[in-house]
């Protein structure tokens, strides 16, 4: 039997739920290994049992393996499903709504009039319809920051996904919550409520330095230990930000997280697109993870984040795609892409970020952000967390390198399957969790919600 | 019947070929207008026959056609298929084979290596898979530069694509050809062979200013006027290549090429990264095109193209893939949403390049820069060109916009339908000029060569 095997037939005498077989699979070593990135076995086989991956090896190692469902996928690359280091995801029913434009006219006039009338209804339904682009291309858990977090977990559950749950924390009122302590509040009920659930996870999320004080980040802090929550927050997204921090603060506002406490290894920095050189050893001192999201950075003018000096330090960032009002997709493999091309062009040095590293980034990258490193890799034991890209997609022929295909080829359509906890979430074109004839006519109604909203 | 209408029924009583019917078409006006735009008819149909749209309209004006087939496609968006201003098609052969090397490392010891050993046969099999992926993702029109594209030739016209075909011409012997003359030899049989062609056509594309002379660039000049044909050449790709020019012959690639006669409207400069302030001007003045390649030169690292700056003087550059080893996809609606992001990252200006104008580029801009300017567009009597998205993929929900989801949303995958000179060359997953089974055995044939080659 290959190494790592752990079989165990149940008294049914199947030895696994399903044996899966590709040509290429991408495993991993156990998060303890301390290792991030990925190996590709040819002919390859694992087995999925109770949400476990149990037995990875070659396809004729495992051939006797009796399983309740064989699902041969020949001419298939296995890999972890992807993980979203940070999003809005419900976010989608601005999707379209406003692009183009100054960023203080975009918020102002376009994205904070439409929020500032949410419901839970709105954010529910919106979530759903980014789960459905997330199950469709390749990603399996994700990290989110919203108003209303709880109808985020309705719509992650009834997806299937895992989700680490941030109720977003603020200084003023919002539709959800008349105080930054009310939000708290709801952080406490939801970490209340999933506690132990093998799916849904909860963060403490304050939005940001600006938008909160110091006496909201402290006591942020203290929830987080008290719960033993991780913490994320946007931080250093624009020059703007950086320029009034340090006009308020007299630092910028990564030093200004350190000296409050908020940089250890359990808190996730999200954008940090400019941060000084300083600021930057702060955040490998310390542990701290950073959430680079490219495209949104790209869309938003904000700045190009730098993933490569922070690479260099031995950071490495997750991935995210922020919300779709700023993207506007929800697609790991495109976030991916723009990391590995993005970073060549704006150093104009073709060597960096390269293919396997933004792969990293987009699984043991963005788990590490999460907090939750077991997730972006199979290995014998792990969660069964994984999809299956379909190589014969004419844009990936021919084949020398998963790796380069991952991050170049790929568009995310390819992907044939997408399981999470062991449940298939999506095959050959059907969603087996969500009705997307319903999700289509239900977009339909968020839009004149959107339109008629003033 | 709504204007334009050119209905003109058959002996066996059609009015036409194919009724197409659309929740969204973008039609636009004929290339005579001179407006590059498109505009939305929602609840639209158009019709076919013989190659060409008919009548386009809204769908009751149109329901009582009598026609061979009838196509409703519901919630769908209908748009001008995609042109790709600029490729070296067959070079999917080496998509992954090399990526995140230093430039030269990557021509020398890895690109000319393998192109060396070049063959007519395997230039056919690797721009068949090209084609496949460009009508998966919604493009019936490419710009082609390469050798042996007789192979290339014969490949698109299997396809069933529309193709401006360009034997590179280098001033050194290369597998196709022993001298740029006996290049232009082969240029003048494609010219011959293909006059009147409805699908290809024939341009001269002098490979670079650096790969050629002067001498050369003259008689490729002279050739163009003597055939009546475009003329496409690589021009400001990088630093190095202005430098080198500046050195050897005072004046900036643009400027030499302006010098010799080159800048004139049935001229595109390819790529255009490093014009300096004058050269856009000469460019400019001169209504040559530029076709814009904006993941290769990201990916090569060789900088940003200014084209905020060439749009602002009026100059609507087209927009390329370029090949498979530098991008390393052949999809325009990956270029689209690459060309919106990098601008707007790069200058730190959401404003630039806004979705609608780069979906002009995509189209009527590539048209211009192929000199076929009745492409890009769908108005009566032009040629039926077209695609069709699915908007129920579920990253396209809700939408506001069309031209927002074609430029940042889509991921080219959502094409259910390709038409290219009124024939359906991709239907709901089935492609019905190539087998693609089959490409995937020969990819792997192709794969073979190129690990063999040394």
């Amino acid at each position: 039997m290959p190494k790592g095997g752990n079989v165990v037939t149940d008294t049914a005498g199947y030895d696994c739920d399903v044996l899966i077989s590709a040509d290429f699979v991408l495993a991993s070593a156990p998060p303890e290994a301390g290792v991030s990135g990925h190996h590709v076995i040819e002919d390859a086989a694992l087995a999925v049992s109770a949400g476990r991956v149990g037995t990875v090896g070659r396809r004729g190692e495992l051939a006797n393996l009796r399983a309740k469902r064989r699902l041969e996928l020949g001419r298939s690359l296995v890999l972890p499903g992807l993980v979203n280091a940070h999003t809005h995801i419900a976010m989608t029913f601005l999707r379209g709504w406003a692009d183009d434009l100054p960023l203080a006219e975009w918020l102002t006039q376009h994205i904070f009039v439409k929020e500032r009338q949410l419901t839970a209804e709105i954010v529910e339904l919106g979530a759903l319809i980014g789960c459905a682009e997330l199950i469709r291309t390749g990603c399996t858990a994700f990290a989110d920051m919203y108003l209303f977090e709880d109808a985020v977990a309705a719509a992650a559950d009834r997806a299937g996904l895992r989700c680490l749950l941030g109720e977003a924390i603020f200084a003023f009122a919002t539709p959800a919550s008349v105080s930054a302590e009310q939000a708290m509040d709801r952080v406490r009920g939801l970490a209340e409520r999933f506690t132990g659930h093998s799916r849904l996870r909860v963060a403490v999320m304050p939005h940001s330095v600006y938008t909160t004080d110091d006496a909201i980040l402290r006591s942020c802090l203290r929830l987080a230990d008290e719960l033993g929550l991780p913490l994320h927050l946007h931080v250093a997204e624009t020059a703007r930000e950086a320029e009034d921090c340090r006009r308020a603060h007299g630092k910028g506002p990564v030093a200004y997280c350190r000296d409050l406490g908020l940089l250890r290894p359990t808190t996730t920095l999200i954008h940090c697109v400019v941060p000084d050189e300083e600021e930057l050893d702060m955040i490998a001192a310390s542990g701290a993870h950073v959430a680079h999201n490219p495209r949104s950075n790209m869309k938003l003018a904000s700045g190009v984040a730098p993933v490569p000096a922070m690479l260099r330090r031995g950071i490495l960032p997750g991935l995210g795609t922020d919300g779709a009002a700023s993207n506007n997709a929800l697609n790991m493999f495109a976030e991916m892409n723009a990391c590995a091309l993005l970073h060549k062009g704006h150093s104009r040095d073709p060597t960096l970020c390269p293919a396997a590293t933004v792969l990293d980034m987009a699984t043991t990258g963005s788990a590490a952000a999460l907090c939750w490193p077991e997730l972006g890799r199979i290995f014998p034991g792990g969660p069964a967390d994984l999809v299956a890209l379909d190589l014969r997609s004419p844009n990936l022929l021919p084949l020398y390198s998963p790796f380069s295909h991952l991050a170049y080829a790929a568009s995310g359509f390819e992907v044939r399957l997408s399981m999470a906890d062991g449940r298939i979430l999506y095959e050959d074109g059907a969603f087996t969790t969500l009705d997307i004839p319903q999700l289509c006519d239900e977009a339909e109604k968020l839009k004149q919600w959107v339109l008629k909203t003033v």
